[in-house]
């Protein structure tokens, strides 16, 4: 008897990858105190946690001993101590203690100490490394104009049941605007006839659309009240990150940087850092601009948890793509190739599209 | 370590079967009105939806381009519109429009379409046929007095956890009545020797009982409230309808065809269609006969969920029959041999049998 | 794409052993009365009845007709009976009658039985042998001290998420009781250097603690009002019984046998028979300890949920242990030899070792 009887078997998700050296965003800054906090990324369980100097590290939530979650224990000056023997490690996975045993311990003895992960903190991010154990070759990405003079800047986290593939291309993508997001976001029924512009590097690719008037919808109003012409960038850096940015003039600057991390296969969680400096003051403008973001990142976190689990559902994908599926061929060749381990032939690619939107 | 402590390990779930060929009842035509609706027919997800004359089509229940469940989208004209970027797509599957395309799409590309699956509407019932693109060498089976003069009809649909074959098995089974519908439906004690004449053909099997007094309990009174010798059939018609059918001289007939429709291995749902004309008028019998019958399904629905647990907990059924089972062997033997496509060599056959009702 | 990307995978779960050829208590007496109960043993669904003189027996839990569970039937005389068509089946499994059949029926048929358990009741509890219908060439443990004058006697049953390995190594476990049980029992902050002689035979494992002090903590003062040096023995049984003994000169005698009963691979009910002799009168005793023992229960309970779902998360245990893991290695090595069904040629093993408590 077959496994399944659906019409079309597909036996992979092709667009499900796996890049474990890379970093992550994991958490906030604000989301880690002074308890142990549990993040899972690639599928793998991680306890974070800060020393007495707040200095943040990242293990693998499993004790060495009875392999009880570290996220149980608690925090005991520079380490961690599992709630069930009490065994303590410090910042870099080494075993510092286990109570009640009498015998010589001087010298780590193999298998007693934990896997560690590479750790920064920066722009308010915490970020991780996916591969344990390992100085990693590359530093995390720095976030541009967080900070600067005339900038708000807005931090939120999101989840989505959805490969990180699909996010990412879902953030980046401007044709379902005006479907799913009717009326907030394009959708108003009159449509322009658009250029864009997508290049790509060996480990980023972006499309800049020319000539696109100020998109209908309540939030574009709130991005450039004046009309106007914009200049609108949406960008993909290996491996995690879409950035969307708008530009009216001088004046008005909005960049929203998704730092997409992989929690599992099919589940992605999304720390939008969104800043902006535009006509209004900020304080103004974010509490009108949070709700209607919120409603539509609801729309989008709805249609990606259907798109997955029909994914799921048919044991693969099976998509069909038109050239107006800007970023999201490229966003899979590319976080692909990196998986495989291919060598980069086709760098600096330029190619020129026309849409309606 | 075996995957298995259970002391008679199965392998293989021989009453489950898996037949494309042939036409399924999905849906009441009550049921599919101007929005799509989805339906699940052998593990498989589809989306009917009627065009602007009303004409019902099924599609496979995967948009082409991105995979979101067409289910969830919306009819526009004669056309499905995915909700997620607004592809359209016509009752043959055809992809008829995509927004913001600008290039030439005359001719259609390959792997912008969705299967189709032939669909009928007749007798209220929506029948759609089990293999995708294909067209289907038969036509739905035609039940038998609905619309005559005379003759009330009810139409029910519930679901069992059961596999197709259980619920076939259930609803023409005689000796499990005594004791799990005992009081509503036989059971009272007193127990009378009947005869069965079994007879089957290439693709039907059907029991006639002889010499049955009218059986006691609630139910078996409405039917023949003056007593007397009924006639009694029970019917099995490829590959999934059952039909059992009480007859007393000319004025009262009993009819109920069950068109039971496997979702997926271990879930039925049953179309269940009663067409009655009996010595009390319909509009007395009906609001009677409605709660008994549903009392009976309820009881019936909770020892097939059992049996269903039972067997998956196990691996497979482990079944021991006798002689009175009387056409569980038999639908069994008939939907077997279809799914293997075997020849046919013992047509005709009968045989007669004794049994204490 | 490799299933897992969990940085030190494991394949097997090494603690897990599955031993049929032993006696596990499914119930207490208690709890069997009138109507058929079912249990699940080693993965095995098992229903349990008494027939009218009160002997109780265990059969699979799934008719020989159709599968349906013989725990959703009722008892009728010495018989249990299915639900379903009302096949009977004696107390040794056999089919004793199958109602609305005629054809005679003298001499038993082939797979019309269902399998049986060796069953036996006393102190209390109702045991099974886990090998379907074979005579086991052992009898239960019989309890010590259960119904002699001056003891009191208390019956508790709790279930655990975690592997009959990891319940037995819990029950048994020192170290963990200052850091899981900190204030109820033990923890307080002083230590003490104290030893142990863990002694070895064929079926049994015991670490004696020698030099012990009263510990502290508020369930250990009820033990011993007085405080002074207490004898205390932590035994393993094979396969599934863990004994924690403390005597206090002649006058106190504390014991606590827990009849460890592998429902599935991690799931584990305990039958707790506390029995006790203190300075201070049962009736005193009984309900200031109860509440303060639910509590530990729960604190292990919670924890070794923890660690099963951790073990399965990762596909397999990392365990590393030291010397004062005292019993649990030396568990485990008696469990899978007896799997392997190993030769045995180390016994009466003696071994002495220092811990701090």
């Amino acid at each position: 008897m077959p496994d399944t009887l659906l019409p079309i078997p597909t036996t992979d998700h092709f667009s499900v990858v796996r890049l474990t050296r890379a970093w992550y965003v994991v958490a906030l800054s604000s989301e880690l105190g002074s308890k142990p906090l549990g993040r899972t990324l690639l599928g793998v369980p991680l306890v974070l946690f800060r020393d007495s100097e707040g200095q943040a590290s990242a293990l693998l939530d499993r004790c060495a001993h009875r392999n009880v979650p570290l996220t149980e224990g608690r925090v005991v000056g520079d380490r961690l101590e599992c709630g069930y023997h009490g065994w303590q490690f410090d910042g870099g996975g080494a075993c510092r203690k286990i109570p009640g045993l009498c015998a010589d311990r001087s010298g780590e003895q193999p298998g007693q100490s934990v896997p560690c992960y590479a750790t920064r903190e920066q722009d308010g991010l915490i970020w991780v490394y996916g591969e344990a154990d390992e100085r990693p070759a590359t530093e995390p990405y720095a976030l541009p104009v967080v900070g600067e003079e005339g900038y708000t800047t807005v931090r939120r986290v999101v989840e989505v049941e959805a490969s990180l593939h699909a996010t990412l291309e879902n953030a980046l993508d401007v044709p379902h605007t005006a479907f799913l997001h009717r009326g907030l976001f394009r959708g108003s029924g009159v449509t322009n006839t658009i250029r864009a512009v997508v290049t790509r590097t060996r480990d980023s690719v972006q499309a800049e659309y020319l000539d696109e008037p100020r998109p209908t919808g309540v939030a574009a109003r709130l991005l450039a009240p004046g009309g106007g012409t914009v200049t609108h960038f949406d960008r993909f850096l290996m491996p995690s990150i879409a950035q969307v940015e708008y530009r009216l003039g001088h004046s008005s600057h909005f960049l929203v940087t998704s730092c997409c991390t992989p929690v599992h296969d099919f589940r992605t969680r999304i720390h939008a850092v969104i800043s902006f400096k535009l006509g209004l003051p900020g304080w103004l403008v974010r509490p009108i601009l949070t709700p209607i973001a919120m409603q539509i990142f609801r729309q989008d976190a709805r249609v990606l948890r259907l798109q997955s689990d029909a994914v799921r559902r048919f044991g693969g994908e099976r998509f069909s793509s038109t050239e107006i599926d800007v970023l999201g061929q490229q966003i899979w060749r590319l976080l692909r190739r990196e998986e495989k381990g291919h060598e980069v032939q086709d760098e600096d690619w330029r190619r020129e599209i026309v849409l309606e939107v």
